[in-house]
């Protein structure tokens, strides 16, 4: 059994509104230098079998289709150690 | 500048009903060979200065007290290469 990370987050280009409230808030708690806050999803995909080529693969087309919205977020898959 | 990432996820013995309606979607959309999905948040805080121990120490606590609420959820930090 392995276990596949997907991260997906916002396009740079996109407005992040909780990330930018996250970021304002932060010296209101105390915190400085900090410069910017981005908040995605991240989806821990537990596979049956061995996390070879074709299960990646599967993994990366149930990202682009079911995940991320692509128009909006960009994703990663990487295999967790 | 340097990036840290704060995962935040559920403990495990928490009940994460968007990871199973995600794996219980799968099947339908035509993937097979997935046992479990959870869903997590992830965050990259953007630091001005570098990711020294004192900088970490603070996004450790910056996630404690505001990106993860710790009675549900689990978080980690780790510095983005």
């Amino acid at each position: 059994m392995a276990r596949v990370i997907v991260d997906v987050m916002l396009k740079p280009e996109i407005l992040d509104a909780q990330g930018q409230a996250i970021a304002r808030a932060l010296p209101r708690l105390g915190f400085s230098g900090v410069s910017a806050v981005r908040q995605g999803k991240r989806f821990e995909v537990e596979l049956d079998g061995p996390a070879d080529e074709a299960a990646i693969s599967d993994v990366r087309k149930m990202a682009e289709t079911l995940l991320a919205n692509t128009v909006i977020e960009d994703f990663t898959v990487t295999v967790a150690e």
